[in-house]
């Protein structure tokens, strides 16, 4: 008798999704026991998703066809507004379940910030209390004990390892801080947009949502956590002829220190995780360091302008930006080995 | 008998060299006599960029074999410290010669910072003291009047573009001014490099030279001169995975005014420009749009800090970046219609 | 009063709608009057295509609302199917109108052969009658003196170019033919599809349609009038991670000669050719050479195996495999000079 | 103490070499404990490779400075020629010692095939003789059994597991094969070339040693086993824009039966293999489905000309194509699980 953890995963036809089936088929300690898409429910995964011939997996069914008490984690890469719904239905029927949410849903802990981004009341307001934000690194102890997870955006991700560290030792004024952020073309996901296109999308550099973007107040509102008062970013992002990479580089204004100092800080707050690792000085990190990996490489420089320093963070965000971080907020919640399952290096090239 | 300008280019068998010759080969008031390429000598251009085989092109010769005495013009795409050089024997032989310089070595109005970034003491400092500076849109007058022209950098066009008229207009604090910039791997030229090759570029993105990029002083002089003040800018140069294209996302804080007030400011500056082209409020640059051809896009976007605006600027850095804005410049110093040859629209998808 | 032709382009809003417009926004001889896009209709160009920014273009508008009658000659690039009654319609309202059709609809001379491969008989049999296949180099007198073209599609004239005068000269065995070809993602057009998305077809390689690609009728049917007897073909197409761009591998029995003869044969059949070049012995075409060009370039190749050689030819699929080739043919038509407009070189890089 | 084998990779620099370190680096059953790269030696492999940032490697040495006597394994990723002369070198050093070699210089079995191709006389043959070529479906056996194992290349294992079922069974005729290759840029290595540039290889597509291919004598040699008799085939490579994948379109004469035959007859050669898997008919083998992974997908087709057909195989030419299979020698050499470390699933996006 197995006793591996059964998982379902809803929304498998996406590419969070997929990249959670491809990262926990593998698993030591986890097994896939039920898959939702609804719009290819009857199918089997290799269909949706042909680089999957090699795997025996559950077939595709409809979200409401589950039997969620057979489960013992559910991981939800479906799209922000109808999640909360789900999975409040989901908690009723087992609420054992550990839900790990890699949706917008349950991010935003002020409910008027999520309305007025998401253009809606939260309809789970009680659940998003309950929800922690599972940025693993700064709340590995609450996720550990939570039943609901609202995984971070990969951008939220990328920013914050980076800058919150440096908010929090009081090295950055955090009233000027410029996240000019870049991603590879899975970030925009499965669905059939024009621009993701690879006629359009290829060969060629473009910005979006400047000034608009909806990972904005998820970074606003931890830099605020770790600075102690609300605070106000710039994230300006660039669509990239990639598919997978993320890359945040975070203009910040010295309280006095120097580059070094903000070097310093960083490698001793994450001299113990197993994922996020701090260049040498002078050692510029790039998205292909981390490509289809759960590592996060952030490097530190000094600015040509006094007292301005420049912080790059890479990761691939479909791995520590998505089912990746939910895999390893999972593994922390089962008491399993953290990096069990994620310990894959980066493809490169 | 043809009334043609008769043209040599020297350093033919580099990437701004090939696409001077793309645009030469079909200018209607031009052609090519010369075209030299000392590692290459004695070979057909064809051989060296086979993409030309329909044109009947001079033979690649070493550039002492070149009598310039038969040569109205000459455009240089040759590395940057050899250049100096080179174009003092060549003036020496033909002192009526106009010459176009693409490298960086006439650039830098002062000699002590031509000598701390390029490691050498300038070895023609009087054509220094010469050579107008030619970024099209703000010298016209002095460029129709020139022998030598210091064609700008690709990144210092893009982002000169985008921000003299702002220093200029006293819109903008120079002093806190962050240009994020964006590259294809054409920038980088077609010597061998590790870095440059496909499987190390492709499917990522790294950022380089943070902080000690040679365009920086280059913008830095310009915006001075804008300002009427010594500047230091943030310049951050990020290696994109696609061969041609420059985006600069410039990160500005506000004099007073708004992001309209910047875009009214470039909309008046650039109103009769024939290649530089300011988007409406809320249209997205993108290097798609200006792909193989000689056109600037602009547009402006109000930050979420307030007091706070970013510019973004998009060209083709091998022709407004390089060998087309010094074919502008050639046809102003020659007095033919400024466009000629160089309204190719860009090349999408 | 300007005595260029008008021109109006049916689907402007698809790839090669909008490469007719690139080209012919420049054309010396022509002018454009009329854009239709029915599902953008009231748009102006440049909010389709953004890198159209600096034309001063006519707005789309529905194609029932063109009046045909200002209109010198359509090119038409819509879907196959509705081509046939749109033209039936336009050439109602204005006999008198050159008809440059894109689409697949007028290609095949056998109306049971249309009917088997684009299951429904044919709905202009009689127009489809008087429409002459523009294979410019193969029918030019007949293309000069016609009122209905039907443009080849880009895969069948990158094979027909390579095998055409070989069949024609008894120097193959036309029964047994192997055409490998491999083409870029515009080729599937701009409509939404999941296997054109950059993350789908970037970074993979995807044979499709092995044995039902419908270019292979349309292939079949012109190497049979070459030979003067029925052939079928091979025809094995793959989807390549690049925009633009096609390259036919045709493996080819000898008929008692050898690679030599082919080679010759071509050169003899293309040396008054403006657009076709065979490559000198040992020189290889690839892609890079034709990209946003209207040339063509051959090779051929002898093969290890006795009796057997290889003819490799690349073309831009949306220039002398689309648009291009339309224009070409509008220029014989018109009795302007055939390379009108066309001269572009291939951007490389 | 640990008890897992001790193995030394040569030639750690290039990119099969850095695909085994990534692969042995999470197998089970292996440590690295030694990794040369002669003109590297010194340096860490972090500052080579810095996607391996978060492992703990042995530094670089000259090949020279190894003891082997404390090694179990070694794989070899040297370039060809000297490759046989170092292979010498280390054998007599440690006798007992298991070789990997993933270069060309044991594969072909005749030395006079040997001198032709590769220019020179084979320096050891008496190694030659003794080695064991290394495509583990067909000589898994001998290869449990030997000492120095002849990994093939990448092409001749894609061509190889498609046509030797179907040339054992006398399914097809041998003397007319066609294989269409195509490959990612890995495939040529990670030596500075210049039309491996991004700027050169990107947006493009290229034959290239049509005729010539060095991977030609090692196809023939097999299918030749297969078949009972020498074979000539056409073997003819184009490179793809894209860094890993690749495919062979096979195109074969049927010895009387059908398409389904040949599916049927490579079902059964590989129902019991892990790694390689037979598509569903109409099911379309792509480079995707395998990126970064040991697997291989074959498909076959029916082609329109009657008695012929089409066999598609797909494979990442630096893991089942180089490194990877290295590794599944490996553990059959050592009696390990022929899967251990080698089940990661394809990466994609």
């Amino acid at each position: 008798m197995s006793t591996k953890k059964k998982i379902g995963i809803l929304g498998a036809s996406g590419y969070t999704g997929a990249d959670a089936v491809r990262l926990l088929a593998r698993h030591p300690n986890a097994e896939i026991t039920a898959l939702t898409a609804n719009t290819h429910a009857g199918k089997a995964m290799a269909e949706v998703f042909p680089h999957f011939f090699m795997l025996d997996l559950p077939k595709l069914v409809e979200w409401e066809k589950v039997d969620w008490t057979g489960l013992d984690a559910v991981l939800c890469g479906l799209p922000h507004g109808t999640t909360q719904e789900i999975i409040a239905a989901v908690l009723a029927a087992n609420p054992a379940i550990k839900i790990l949410d890699m949706s917008a849903d349950f991010r935003l802990r002020d409910m008027n910030t999520y309305a007025q981004w998401y253009g809606h009341e939260h309809r789970a307001p009680k659940l998003q209390g309950e929800a922690v934000y599972g940025l693993t690194e700064f709340y590995r102890e609450r996720i550990a004990a939570a039943r609901l997870v609202a995984c971070p955006g990969c951008y939220p991700t990328a920013a914050l390892l980076a800058l919150v560290p440096l908010a929090k030792a009081k090295l950055i004024d955090v009233d000027d801080i410029v996240i000019d952020a870049k991603s590879g073309v899975t970030g925009a996901g499965r669905g059939l947009k024009q621009n993701t296109l690879f006629s359009e999308a290829g060969e060629g550099l473009s910005p979006y949502s400047v000034g608009t973007h909806r990972h904005s107040p998820e970074i606003e509102q931890e830099i605020g956590v770790a600075a102690g008062s609300a605070v106000t970013v710039n994230f300006t992002p660039h669509l990239i002829p990639m598919s997978r990479g993320e890359l945040c580089t975070s203009y910040v204004k010295l309280s006095g220190g120097s580059a070094d100092d903000l070097r310093a800080a960083l490698v001793a707050a994450y001299k113990d995780e197993p994922f996020v690792h701090v260049a040498k000085k002078g050692v510029l990190p790039q998205t292909q360091n981390v490509r289809g990996s759960n590592y996060v490489q952030i490097g530190v420089f000094a600015d040509r302008i006094k007292n301005r320093a420049i912080v790059i963070s890479v990761l691939d965000n479909l791995v520590k930006g998505s089912a990746g971080q939910a895999i390893q907020n999972m593994n922390l919640m089962f008491g399993l080995p953290e990096a069990a399952g994620l310990e894959q290096i980066a493809l490169f090239p």
